[in-house]
Formats: structure tokens, C-alpha cells, sequence
């Protein structure tokens, strides 16, 4: 098994002044690194049933639609606003100065529906606790709430305390 | 295999007035439709050597990956201004109205890495002529551009004439 933290990059004050950016795109280069990374994070789902994998936009796209097929299950795009074609559902957020949204398609997601959350970095977990809101209120059921990388210093964890959260890579 | 048109939804008026859009997300959220298409794209390649996958933000991301790993090759995102973090390439390009542009990782391509770019449409050709030109300019060569839909009517491959542009599905 190859050290993943090996092919991550700390990028200085992006994407603003004082942030120390994880920069996840040499692993995405590297062939053995993305297949490590892909069976790594298929490890921390431990063959629970799924049935819709959900990424958050951007990042979180890189590996979710691997993992749907991996785990048997279809996949699931929250996007910022206005960026879904469809009937959708909103859910409002707060950023460290201001506000910002995310969606979800409306039909995206069935009643009872087993899903598994994947995004690339939990931070202070305002996107992911967002995004678990948005799949509840289609009536999904969280079964995991899986990242490439948690920041413990932001916290993030303690607002998705009613979920199974698991991280590959702690900061 | 399935028939994939079955899982594309037409949104009338979106973006703006008179298009019609190509929604996908009805094919990835169904697990059978989301292999069968995998599968699809990647007999599109017929098993050509290829180093790097790169994908086009954001929908471009979400079979680049797969694609990239069933090709034993890594991943490369290209995308809008501002977004990867490293040391990066730009490569404006005009917009029915106005311009945009495209970033790639300064580091993201060897030379002589053998490329195979994908993303979901092929409308205009802008974006994927900007992204070409992007890859040639870090000394990769594009072995083949590869769409999960193509809108001919907009002629875009007549913008990609140098390459070998394959889609999977035509309107």
C-alpha cells in the first residue's frame, strides 16, 4: 500500500492569505496513487449496502462516481446554485464571512435510499453537513459520511455527530 | 446494453431561452446505466496506450476518473481560472458572448504523456480546443477526444479536426 500523504501537496495562503491549501492532484496523476486511494476509500465503507453515492461539487466528483461503481450504486452531483437543469431542492449555508447554497436534484434520490457521502476534504463541515441535510429531506438515509482528508483542527466532525463519519487522511 | 438515450432528459429553456439541454444525471444515478456507460466510453478508446486522463470541469469529472483507472493512467482536472492551486497554464477562449478560460497544473503533463481528454458534451468545441491546446503546450499528445455526447448540429469537431474525436452518443 502505497502513503498517500506522499502524493499530497501543501499549497501556502490559497486560496487566501494564512490557509495551507491540501492539494490533492498529484495523487490524481499518479496511476498506482488513484487506484490506492480509490481501494482505500472503498475500505472505509466496509461493504455496507449503497445505493447512491453522492459528491459534493467539485472535488468531491473526482472519486465518487468510482466508488458508486464499486459499491453497486448510482451517483448522486450536489452542485452550487443554478448549476442543475432540474427540479431542485436548496439548502442555505454559512461560510466564515457571509452565506452560500448548495442542491440536489429532487428526484435524485428515493425514500430510504442507503447513501454514502463523499467529498474530498472535511473542513468545518458546513458543505457536508449541507449536503446531509439536502439527501434527509428526500428521505435518504446517511450510511456514511466518507472524505479523502479531515482538517480536526476546523472541527468539522462535530457538526455531522449523528453520522458515521470516516476520513483516509487526518491533518 | 442498455439503450444510454433512455437515461438523458431533454430540459428545455437551460441555461437560457431556445436551449435545450442534455441532462445526465438521470444516467448516473442509475448503477446499471452508470457501468454500461463507463464501458461505452472506454471501448470508444480500443485499448490505445494512454498516460493521462484529462477531464474538463465539472461534468467532464465525473467519468474522467473511472475512465483513467480502467486505463491504468492517472488523472488530470483542467479547469476554470482561479481554482488549482499549483503553478498553472492559462488558455483564454471566445464564448458566444465574451471570453472565458482554462487552467491546467504546470506539472500535470509530462512530455510525450499520451492524453486522452474527456468530457460529457461536445457542444461548440470551445472548451475542448482551449483544453487541447492547454495539453500540447506541456508536450502531451492527444491520442483521442472523447465525449459521452455530441450536439453536431454546433459543429464543434469541425474545432478539433488535428484529433481523433469519438462520442458515444449524437444528436
Amino acid at each position: 500500500m502505497l502513503n498517500l500523504e506522499n502524493y499530497i501537496r501543501d499549497i501556502p495562503d490559497f486560496p487566501k492569505h494564512g490557509v495551507v491549501f491540501k492539494d490533492i492532484t498529484p495523487l490524481l496523476a499518479n496511476k498506482e496513487a488513484l487506484v490506492s486511494c480509490t481501494t482505500a476509500l472503498l475500505n472505509l465503507t466496509e461493504n455496507q449496502k449503497i445505493d447512491k453515492v453522492v459528491g459534493i461539487e467539485s472535488r468531491g466528483f473526482f472519486f465518487a462516481t468510482s466508488l458508486a461503481q464499486h459499491l453497486n450504486a448510482g451517483f448522486v452531483p450536489i452542485r452550487k446554485p443554478g448549476k442543475l437543469p432540474f427540479e431542485t431542492l436548496k439548502q442555505p449555508y454559512t461560510l466564515e464571512y457571509g452565506m452560500d447554497a448548495l442542491e440536489i436534484h429532487e428526484d435524485a434520490i428515493s425514500k430510504g435510499d442507503k447513501v454514502l457521502l463523499h467529498d474530498d476534504v472535511l473542513a468545518t463541515g458546513g458543505t457536508a453537513s449541507a449536503a446531509c441535510k439536502l439527501i434527509e429531506k428526500l428521505g435518504g438515509e446517511i450510511v456514511q459520511c466518507n472524505f479523502l482528508i479531515e482538517l480536526e483542527f476546523l472541527k468539522g466532525a462535530s457538526k455531522l455527530r449523528k453520522y458515521d463519519v470516516r476520513s483516509l487522511l487526518t491533518y
